[in-house]
C-alpha cells in the first residue's frame, strides 16, 4: 500500500514537471498513476494535500538523490561542492524538481498550506548547508576563519537556487553557471585544499 | 489614450499583486481599472500580451522608482548599495512588484512569450547592476582588483532575488536580509570607501 501512495506522489511530480501546479487536477494524477481518482483521495484527503505531500515528496527525493551521489566519507568541503553542483545537473528528475520548487514558490505566496512546506523546505536546505560547512571546519578542509556558516548558506544557496532557475530557462550557458558558483564557494570559503 | 493604457496596466499589477496571473482574468482586469473589457481588448489583443506588458510595466516602474529614490551623482559604489537595498523596501508597489516577478518566473516555464520578457528583465537587472559596478571601479569608490563585473552582478543580484523574496515571504527577518546583502557587497567589492 506504501507503494501505491508513492507511485501517486510520483505521478504528481510528473504531472507538475510538465504543465506545472496550478491547473493540477487529481483526476490528471490518477490517470498518469494507472489508479482510481477515488484511490488517490483515499490516501489524500484534499487537492492541497496532494500537492503538499508531492512537494515534500520531492524535496526528499532530491536528497536521497543527491546522498547517493556523493562520497559521504569525503571532506565536508568536498561534499559540500558535490552537493551544489548536483543542482545542476541534467538528470529528467533535477529539471522536474526545480520545475516544482519554482511553482510552489510562486504558488506559496496566496497559500498559507503550501507556505509551512516552502519554508521547511528552504530551512532544511540551508542547515544542509550550513552543517557541511561546519563538518568542513570540523575536519579541516575548510579554513577559512570568522564566517558565520548560516550566513554563508544563505549566500551560496541564494547563488545556487538563482543560478540552476537561469540554467533551466536557457537564460545561462553552463559553463557561466559553474564557473560563477565555483568562484562564489571561494569567495566564502577560501580556495579548496589539494586533495 | 496613453494615459488609458496606463492606467490598466497599473490595475493588471494590483490585480496579479493580490491573487496572483495564473487566474487573472481580462474581465477583473476590466473591473479594477474601472473600464470595460472591450476597452482592454482595444489596447491589448490577448491576455497573454497584456500580460507580459503588466510585467514589462513593473520592471520599468521599479526602475523609475529606484531611480527617483537614489542620488544619481553618487559614487557608483553609493548607488549600487542603495539599489540592492531598496528591493527590501516595505513600499506596496515593491512588494507588488515581487509578487508579479515571482508569478512570471514561474510561467515562464511553460510559455515561450513570457520567457522573453522575463530574460529581458533578467538580463536588464544583471546589466544596471554590472554598469554600476563599472561606474564604481571609474570614480574610485570600487577599488578591488581582478573582478569580472557581470559575474559579480550575477551573484549579487542572485543574493538580491532570494532575500527578497524570503523577506516578503516571512522566511528571514529584516536584520538577517540585511546583514547578509551587506557582508555579500562588501565579500565581492572590498569595504566601503569612508564618505
Amino acid at each position: 500500500m506504501a507503494d501505491r501512495k508513492t507511485e501517486i506522489l510520483k505521478a504528481t511530480c510528473r504531472v507538475i514537471g510538465r504543465s506545472g501546479a496550478h491547473d493540477l487536477r487529481v483526476e490528471d494524477v490518477a490517470k498518469e498513476a494507472g489508479v482510481s481518482p477515488a484511490l488517490v483521495y483515499y490516501y489524500f484527503d484534499t487537492r492541497g494535500e496532494l500537492l503538499s505531500r508531492a512537494f515534500d515528496y520531492a524535496d526528499q527525493r532530491s536528497t536521497e538523490h543527491t546522498m547517493t551521489h556523493i562520497d559521504l566519507d569525503a571532506p565536508g568541503r568536498e561534499r559540500l561542492e558535490e552537493m551544489l553542483f548536483h543542482e545542476f545537473d541534467e538528470a529528467p528528475d533535477v529539471r522536474e524538481n526545480w520545475v516544482i520548487w519554482s511553482e510552489m514558490d510562486a504558488i506559496a505566496i496566496f497559500d498559507k498550506e503550501l507556505l509551512v512546506a516552502v519554508e521547511k523546505r528552504s530551512a532544511n536546505w540551508t542547515k544542509i548547508v550550513a552543517d557541511l560547512i561546519r563538518a568542513g571546519q570540523a575536519d579541516g578542509s575548510i579554513t577559512v576563519d570568522g564566517i558565520t556558516p548560516e550566513d554563508v548558506a544563505e549566500r551560496l544557496t541564494a547563488i545556487n537556487d538563482a543560478l540552476g532557475t537561469k540554467l533551466m530557462l536557457g537564460m545561462l550557458d553552463r559553463g557561466t553557471v559553474e564557473r560563477v558558483m565555483h568562484d562564489s564557494i571561494e569567495m566564502d570559503l577560501g580556495t579548496a585544499p589539494s586533495q
